[in-house]
């Protein structure tokens, strides 16, 4: 039998936790140790033959070092197969050089991890012009799941019959219509031009349908906030009775609730790809459905004929 | 003819634009913009043939994926050359796994430089147990120039005859060997033990060389800043008249100057490796004499038979 576990980060959220108990696995922790001089030291547990990774990427910088020093220590200490869970998965977004000399860090991530782990499992990455995210990470798997189904039970009973959900842009109009279908509800996204890190216009090709109906706001990624602050006053300019906002990956300080609240949101929900205190929403049965097989494959008996 | 520039971290010390001007090269900026959520943009100047990255790797980690993702932007602009000028090259401490499961943070570095650039230059890096640098950087060039000549330059003709050259631990005997040479001085070297990041214990072989004496203190990097306080330490108990300090690395936080004066200590002087307040010796000479061989290679006319 070859073995199978997962590690996370020490301090790391309980996510991983989850995960591991769903897919019957022990979850043991890499050690993080912070220099004065801001180097780290990183000490694994002990290799299994595959050894799932859970990192979510959220804060990116310190995490990938880290994950290329546990992935040395990990293959030297016998480990045949890395596979990466990054619920978030960082550096998606800038996917082409907007202006001259600008690096594609999307494409510099992806040649990073493909030479790191064998495998990416991450969940509702951002992808605007990249149609495929094996296309991301040469020669390795990855999958890049949907948070809709999870983020659609989770919601399912809880929401009045005639709320509208609401993209804040063209690109979110796949996972809004999703969410929309699978509870019942109409949809619409809105016209979304950005002016810089935190300052984005929104507007809506129709204006009506909001009036006297709650908006359940939907994004992928709400990191700035500007975003979300626009869409809600836009929401509630017209005549919306209540904004309630749902996001799959919460990057934003959690200091910026109080402005959500100001502009109006009513209350917000993330799944728990991020450790934030608006996770309200488990991805462990989404990410391990997509781990079982590695269970099946591994745990076959190595002698089979 | 091709081309050859240098390039360096925008808002970076001064140091690179000495090397620049002294190998005659212009010295164009990276804008680093960093997103609220951690993430990095970075943008390049103009690619040329061959593009020399200036790039200290202190408080290493956004720095080193600014430098992939500098690279990638490069290549793909054009560059078919990348020099690294990393005076200070961080991670190379940790060359062995102390304890079980350790990530050998040295290799994981070099594997990653070594995919990422043609060339690597650095100064005094710290190779306990790991003869050549080019071993850690497989199928590149690698070059650990020393800082000992510019320093021995930078003191010649302050320093009291009368003085004694001190190395905090056995690996110092080298480069204080160097100097107190250069100098003219005599030198010995301290038996040191480490407790932890922030505790070591230092002995002297021969207590009584010190005495009445002024002790000039050499080391290739300071940190924590514990060796060093140890040292001054144990130098004043010793009847040292004087504690001076000198350091290829000054990586301390500023703030620990004050700590130094406590400790006895009466001046602390280091190279212009790492931007700091204690700056006060160039390495742009050092450095300008290993990279001269870039511009007669490349500045060849690319049509000779």
């Amino acid at each position: 039998m070859s073995t199978i576990a997962l590690q996370t980060l020490s301090g790391g959220s309980d996510a991983a936790k989850r995960l591991a108990a769903r897919l019957g696995l022990s979850c043991a922790e890499i050690a993080v140790h912070r220099f004065p001089d801001g180097e780290l030291r990183v000490a694994v547990a002990p290799a299994t033959d595959t050894t799932i990774l859970y990192i979510p990427l959220d804060q990116p910088n310190d995490k990938l070092i880290t994950l290329l020093f546990a992935a040395e220590a990990l293959r030297r200490g016998g480990a045949k197969r890395l596979v990466l869970v990054a619920p978030y998965l960082c550096y998606m977004r800038q996917d082409a050089a907007f202006h001259a000399g600008e690096a594609i860090s999307q494409r510099a991530m992806g040649a990073l991890l493909a030479t790191t782990v064998d495998r990416i499992v991450t969940v509702d990455a951002h992808l605007h012009r990249t149609p495929d995210i094996r296309s991301v990470f040469p020669g390795i798997e990855a999958e890049n799941l949907s948070a809709m189904p999870a983020i659609a039970n989770a919601l399912a009973g809880g929401i009045a019959p005639a709320s509208v959900v609401i993209g804040p842009d063209m690109e979110s109009e796949p996972w809004v219509s999703e969410i929309a279908h699978r509870l019942g509800l109409q949809h619409t996204v809105a016209n979304k031009t950005r002016h810089g890190d935190r300052s984005v216009a929104i507007s809506f090709a129709d204006p009506g349908l909001l009036s006297g109906r709650p908006a359940l706001l939907v994004d992928d990624i709400v990191s700035s906030g500007t975003t979300l602050i626009a869409a809600a006053k836009a929401l509630t300019a017209m005549g919306a009775t209540a904004v309630d906002a749902v996001v799959t990956h919460a990057l934003f300080p959690p200091a910026m609730l109080a402005a959500f609240t100001e502009a109006g949101i009513r209350s917000v929900r993330s799944t728990d790809s991020v450790p934030h205190p608006t996770n309200a929403i488990a991805l462990d049965e989404t990410l391990a459905a997509a781990l079982r097989r590695e269970l099946t494959t591994t745990q076959l008996p190595e002698t089979i004929p």
